[in-house]
């Protein structure tokens, strides 16, 4: 095992001052487990992060470890923990909430105030050693890879979207977006029994993968106003999509949403864009399509992911496209950054 | 009975184009009855309609008759017709669904496509006598009076958005506008089991009635940006407010509803305002905060409104501030355009 | 097309009494369709009504037109249907709701009081011609086989249950009874997202035909008391089920399914059985393992049930073990009572 | 403040051995805070424990302490607890689920495995101090009497059923029994908009009660069969019930719900039966009539019921109707066990 002392670890002291360190090796406390990292994926949250310093209005206030998509092995057991074991592999759910107030008395953890700031409790995983809430690791059987593992997080995102768009079997599903959620959507919403599924993006060869995942249709909707976006979805599909999932971010990604859903569906917000969006609510109002935005996951959405993976009902791995060892955050970052990667994964472990 | 042809009624030919005609007294067809109307109340969209001559995009493409708010008296019953007689007074829902697509199958007859015009199948009682769907007649109680049974329907509105809001009993609720339509959301969301209702208003005047009406506590909000609206609403309550009915469908208000709404919660768009509306929405979005709009009524509602001001657990009567005979269905107009009603009621009977 | 007059027919007249007549051609009103059957498969409740004369508790009046699990071409099309044309294949959805009554504009139109009858409107489907409402008509694509459109029907019975049973993703389920409903309920659960599934049974050659229909498990409870049926199955599983849905109408398999159903589940009764049962109903009641009966299919339960098996999400090929032609239904009913088929199919046409 | 040592409290060793002992006064740790108690009500769980020395088919293990009805003052408060302060008078939520397992995260604590003992985690009210989990408290406004205090966790319970019953504005509602959770169950689902409710019971001076209390319409079925009770309940209300409720846990009372409910509804079972019952489950699978248990609370319920108490929608006072102080636990439990009783109070505190 790694000496105290030499835990690797990537930090962000500000925008676009990324740095790797050498900080110490954490020790579990009552109910926490030590974690050595074996992979993590970067996501465009990271990015901006990265990029900008802060997120949803958020700016950093201190030095944070990056990093939250990740697969571990545990490593240390602390008190209290019963149901972990040393060398057991396991994703890791981030966050830590207190269990105390409404939000979470009321099921909807995920609102905890105590988690609404930029890393809540058990982020921080480009880095050899971290320390996890015990009951917030799920085990991953022997028939998922380290890799798979690491995408357990992002999958467990779209778990919950679907839940709260409500797909339904046999539903006609629009997703605006074929990056990596909107490619994990996809798959997703056909694991629930989705038949009829169209992917939009402004890139054929974001298209292509989305084709190859899955899609019943693909269009690009480069240079279309929302209003022929949403002409010519309907024109593919034969009528509007029950739902629609955005996982752009993009005003006029909304907007083609709104457009092209059926009376009383949802256009269901995965990707996070602008705090305030010029968009035809009142037409989505007199439609009774409903607007919902998601944040993170909550209940038994992880353990969702894994038995998702497991069964084999969801493919993860054609979304990984590049590879780096975690000395290479900063590379791993910037090819996110690019725009040419699905998934970038990290190597955290040393080979 | 009168005789046909002097059935006096108020048409609409184009913006601004009310004429007072002598049309015939229609005959009812099999499954239908002939009313002979009672009263009819005014609301802001025949305004709209009147002023604009269309309304939500639409424009008017033919003759209209006025009016959808009314009760009426039974005097003839069609064919088939076998839970009504002459005699009976009954409020009338609006609409006439096709029941035959799948938004009617669905349960969700307000979105049925061949409701989705200006002025649906059965509307028009702005006039003496009109005929109507039976199963679209809810029987008024003895107890229930000629102008009471002309709010049914616009009860019957406020009846469904509390559904779609999921308005739940302790709840905190919020109502931005205190108009008709804000009271009648007031008395219904108490009728609920909300116990803590703010109302807020740019008008003292309206916020007293909402005061009377049972509002806990009112708000002027008049001048102030929706971050601020937002702060002074959570200074009176001690927090957001668990769920927002905004029925102004103007923008700030939209966003003020949207900034004081609590995590997981829900503006509902009972209001009707511009299609497209500049708003936080990727605020709405990382809160959970949903937005629904509403159309219309569905199911039962029309027999809950009758239910709820049989049972006195609503009063509706100090809504109405104004009242006109049918002759004067100009003037009717002009009052509620001016601001200064909050329900005008037209006397449609001759007495 | 076939002469009037020359329409081979499988009558009932009473308990154990059926007949081969030649009834006449039925012609299409307004809204109908005139059918050519193709395809008719055999339930259980066919049998049971062929039996006992009557079925739920209502006895026989009249004589009846037996099936109602059918495929069939369009022969000719009456007055005011644009949707099909002469030469469509259709799966056809029993019933003929009033949309006049409470429940159909509530969107439960399978409650509709008018189908409370031991063979509602639009049955009668081991015929050589039929007529059908056009509204209940669910066209056929031509990668779906007559045969396999002739399983929509009680497809479309399970595709409900799984919605009343409320089946998420990664669920962990119980199917009781490998009959033809049983296997129709786990080909659905998989296809909603399920990923772990027990069949029981106690005919071993029925539980493989599950397990190669795609049960995680299988568990033959013969001899076993409720109790250790449910010890039995949470052994398998390592603990309760998510959701159960009991397929068979024994009292005693209701029981197990109480017993093995996790705290806050539900027991969905798909099979039917005796109408008054002893059940450990306090046992669920403190588990707050819900009860919920279903009664046929609603909204577009047919439709997904035609999407499901078009896009190959669901394989109901396997599940036709024995086929009569129209002229031997007593063979075909003789055949299902015997226990030794999974799905009896009746060639209606002729060849 | 009261000497360590000095704490008369009410034990049970056993079936009908109740104690009355000189317990210590217990400090709060870490989140807890020291109540000293003001009110405690006797409740028919409590009559049940003490009569046979258990629950639910879990016998008594260890010596327990009584009651878990009450209303407090705070007399000290332990590290950590930010939102109380000494002289703080609250409603005490009986429990501490572990905020760790499958149950807790999805928002249904109360059916937390840890909890599913006879007595859990903070009980045993019927004493002069207890300690309690600082979140398991519910400040009390000034215009909430210390008595009325004592109703709210029964208040709470009926909170919840509610809204497992889906009671929805304009419903029509069956209780069956009209003892304390009977009346509780009443003034509820007034104040969730219920227009119509019918009272049900064997005594006619119970029913004097519900009456005053608001029940429409009242019934005494002693000495009908279950179909002759839903006969006369249709009969009375015009047609069958929208929901039951069901509070006597009598099997045949359980029958008369299903017998007396709307195709589509659901009878919720407030009342503790026993485990196996014999009723008529097929009859309620066919009509969709969904059974529904209740285990305790959830969520928000009991700062619901704090107001709904304070706000005035719910009277809970005229329920007491026996008063003792806590010196005479044994008299409490007797004349509740006896029948005569509504709601019997005990005083903790010394006067």
């Amino acid at each position: 095992m790694a000496k105290s002392g030499s835990n690797l670890t990537a930090v962000l002291d500000g925008a676009n001052d990324l740095r790797m360190i050498d900080a110490p090796i954490p020790e579990p406390k009552y109910g926490e487990v030590q974690l050595k990292l074996l992979n993590c994926g970067i996501c465009g949250t990271d990015v901006h992060i990265w990029k900008h310093g802060g997120f949803g209005g958020m700016p950093l206030t201190d030095r944070i470890v990056m990093g939250h998509e990740s697969s571990s092995v545990i490593t240390k057991v602390g008190e209290g923990v019963t149901h972990l074991k040393v060398g057991d592999r396991v994703a890791t759910e981030p966050g830590g909430p207190c269990f105390q107030c409404k939000k979470c008395k009321a099921g909807r953890y995920n609102l905890c105030p105590v988690m609404q700031v930029i890393i809540p409790k058990y982020c921080g995983n480009l880095t050899r050693y971290a320390i996890h809430g015990a009951d917030l690791c799920f085990k991953l059987p022997d028939n998922i890879s380290d890799e798979e593992g690491a995408i357990i997080e992002p999958l467990a995102v779209t778990v919950y979207a679907c839940k709260r768009a409500n797909i339904g079997m046999g539903d006609t599903v629009l997703i605006c977006g074929s990056g990596s959620i909107g490619l994990l959507c996809l798959v997703t919403v056909l694991a629930r029994g989705a038949t009829t599924v169209l992917v939009t993006d402004i890139a054929d060869e974001k298209l292509k993968v989305a084709k190859q995942a899955g899609a019943t249709y693909t269009l690009n909707v480069r240079g279309m106003s929302p209003k022929e976006a949403a002409a010519a979805i309907e024109d593919v599909l034969g009528g509007p999509a029950d739902v629609s999932m955005e996982c752009t971010g993009v005003p006029s990604c909304v907007s083609t949403a709104i457009y092209a859903t059926t009376r009383g569906g949802n256009v269901t917000m995965v990707g996070m864009g602008d705090l305030v969006q010029e968009v035809p609510l009142g037409t989505a109002a007199m439609k009774e399509v409903d607007i919902r935005g998601i944040l993170r996951y909550c209940h038994d959405d992880f353990s969702t992911a894994v038995s998702l993976v497991a069964s084999g009902k969801v493919n993860v791995k054609p979304l990984i496209t590049h590879r780096f060892p975690l000395e290479k955050t900063l590379e791993a970052l910037q090819t996110t950054a690019s725009g040419v990667a699905v998934k970038v994964m990290v190597r955290c472990a040393e080979n």
